[in-house]
């Protein structure tokens, strides 16, 4: 009968503004960050460990709000918490007080995804399974369980979610072989970002599509002109068989979205991501009407379960990013995933950032296995940056991710990372830190 | 040229769930709590108030992001920054790696909200005239240069606001002398907590119609046969000429909602509150259509003006409710004040809490004067609570809100307040609390 002991928080960040990876139209300068959590145990092995990635400032301020949660899950049993991981999610998340601050948004939800996320580890790791696993063998009852319906109710009932992972039980074992024998596909935003030059932009993606990648990401939104001459670049650059998305990080109001999308519609768009504010649902309706037939996409700040259910009733988009540190964690994407299946939208996962590749490839595999039962035209993000500072960093090969073999969420960052890269005392961010030691690679 | 020399923040907290005030059914127990800050500058007499209300556990987080702003309004010329408020806003709104922690939603954006409110404060005891008075008193270009119209620019331009506050301008004196002479219609919810038995309610229900209230809210949402009961009680006690809202405190999905207001539907409601989720626009459309005529209301929760645009566009309720502490500050809660004038939608401020109403008043009495020209068949929420701790408290008489006349926008706590419930060191908090001085009652 282990319990929990303690939620201890890390506030780490990595000072990545230095060489403008990561800059989009609304994120110039970037220091990736994690606001990280161990979740200890009476037994020392036992342990889960989550994180809420952020872009630097407010790292602090996150980290708080995982310390916040610290009443609702130090001394609890593990294994009664891990029989009802459904009951858990919703008492992290119904903390009356805690509610206010939402309700079911921002800082304060993240936080709870996050804790509920190390929970899901520590669950992984007891079962001895990877996470994408673990959920892909439990049965479409205690799939169930783990949803909260509340507020989605009117999109997406219990039996008709029991109704569709009952479908998808079939064919589990086929899936699970597949996925195993060829990965799931990758996408690349690392030849796109905006601070690149043309040339860098060219290589990069000559190399993308030499490693694999058949789908390729531009971001765009700060001059016309320039995102023009890029997709140009790119599409010379990949060739007609690659898939190329543009991503305008909710640079626009709706009336600016529509001409500029138009003017970019004859480069053969995959989708375009976030063309505005992540809540304009119906801004998001209106310019995937006007703009059609471009595809129309977001997610990442995408804040709940709520939010999710309206862009699909709204008809508001053609595909979906999903986070896995935006929400409530691993039960609420499962809700998103489900209600996705419904309505028939293809799901995109957003990652790179710090370690959201390591995460939301378990819910992109758990989907293809257990609930949409498809991975044919979806890709996973990836941007091949800072994977070295975890313990089971992701392995992507020919552009594709390798079902992780090791029990657990992945989510693990190695010990001299949470020293080195602690803010603001760690090695990294002193005055004139030594270089870091070249990492161990071990994907 | 004063300067902004620093940014204080405190963590203050009341200990009210002891008596089951405030209680309703999503907030059973709540410690009515305030992050609070204050800017001080160069010259001792020149400073701005401001807090983000909470209801207890949090209110460090909620602090932390107070502080986390500190970098953008430290060390920041006064004058400077007073010419270009709508500048200023749009800075904090913008910083590009807390922006990641919403953006614009929760913890973070209600940060912003308080800082700008507590800029607004200085900038009101500078000009040596309430708030109210500070903003009914501006051009209306001047007001339109205050709003942020990004993601909004699609429901209301910068031209259709200077065009609507022009046509508004014609009547500001004679509006300003009907304030000053009548004040503000006031509605409370004093009687309706869930927590009181049926004889406090009907007697507290008395008291109010007597003291001159004409609309009267009582919270709902945990039992029907309860609620049935209670809205009989209430019409008894009022008598017929009294308007009876009731609020549901987010407790329905939109399918239990349906049914449950059907069932309500003949108290002659006068609106009912927060039914669902806050997120949930096309819910509350939904419900809206199937009870009509009950008229749907919501925005206490609703996170800012991209959410409130949309509640219009859906045409998802008949009135609407700002609040002074959700969103970011003056600023925003002017574009949807203008929002909802555009549309025709009534707004009835929320207030209560710690000094909501003290805020509030100074939005809803601009808004008669400067925006909607309105106060016919609208009230601001009055809970007759914490305003001892108040150094310019609200005055309400015969149910209405007198109109502030000192400097300020009404924000700032008393200096023993500050000390006395600073949580958890101040006395209120330590084991044997002796009971509180009686407050100095300036109201």
């Amino acid at each position: 009968m282990p319990v929990i002991t303690a939620l201890e928080t890390h506030d780490i960040r990595f000072p990545t503004s230095a060489q403008l990876d990561g800059s989009d139209a609304m994120n110039p300068d970037p220091d990736y960050s994690a606001a990280y959590l161990i979740l200890r145990t009476d037994q020392p092995q036992l342990q889960g460990h989550g994180f809420v990635f952020t872009i630097g400032r407010g790292n602090d301020v996150q980290t708080a709000a995982l310390d916040a949660l610290a009443h609702l899950v130090v001394g609890r049993d593990v294994d009664r918490t891990l029989e009802d991981l459904g009951g858990f999610a919703r008492t992290l998340a119904d903390d009356s007080q805690l509610r206010w601050l939402g309700p079911e948004k921002g800082v304060m939800h993240m936080a709870v995804g996050a804790v509920v996320n190390a929970v899901w580890d520590l669950a992984a790791r007891r079962a001895g399974k990877p996470l994408w696993r673990l959920l892909a063998e439990m049965s479409p009852a205690a799939l169930v369980d783990l949803i909260d319906f509340r507020y989605i109710s009117d999109a997406l009932t219990p039996a008709e979610a029991l109704s569709l992972l009952t479908a998808a039980a079939e064919g589990r074992r086929e899936r699970t072989a597949m996925l195993l024998a060829h990965g799931y596909p990758a996408y690349t935003t690392s030849p796109g970002w905006l601070g690149y030059s043309d040339e860098k932009l060219a290589t990069l993606t000559r190399a993308a599509v030499a490693e694999g990648f058949r789908t390729l990401k531009l971001k765009v939104g700060r001059n016309l002109a320039e995102d023009v001459r890029r997709c140009q670049i790119a599409r010379a650059a990949a060739g007609p068989g690659v898939a190329i998305a543009i991503d305008a990080n909710q640079r626009w109001d709706v009336r600016t979205a529509i001409p500029w999308l138009q003017a970019l519609a004859g480069f053969d768009i995959a989708w375009a991501e976030e063309p505005t504010s992540p809540d304009d649902i119906l801004g998001h309706a209106a310019i995937r009407q006007a703009v059609a037939p471009v595809p129309i996409s977001t997610g990442e700040h995408t804040h709940n379960r709520v939010m999710f259910k309206q862009l699909l009733q709204a008809r508001a988009v053609d595909l979906l990013q999903i986070d896995a540190t935006r929400v409530g964690g691993v039960n609420e994407n499962l809700a998103i995933l489900l209600m996705a299946a419904k309505f028939g939208v293809r799901v995109f996962p957003h990652a790179g950032g710090v370690g959201l590749c390591e995460l939301v490839q378990h819910l992109a595999m758990a989907d293809y296995v257990a609930i949409s039962g498809r991975m044919d035209e979806r890709a996973i993000e990836y941007v091949d940056h800072l994977h070295e500072h975890f313990v089971d960093p992701v392995e992507v090969r020919q552009g594709r991710y390798r079902a992780p073999a090791a029990a657990g969420f992945s989510a693990q960052m190695r010990p001299e990372t949470l020293l080195r890269y602690r803010f603001p005392t760690g090695a990294a961010w002193q005055p004139l830190a030594p270089p870091a030691a070249p990492p161990l690679k071990t994907g």
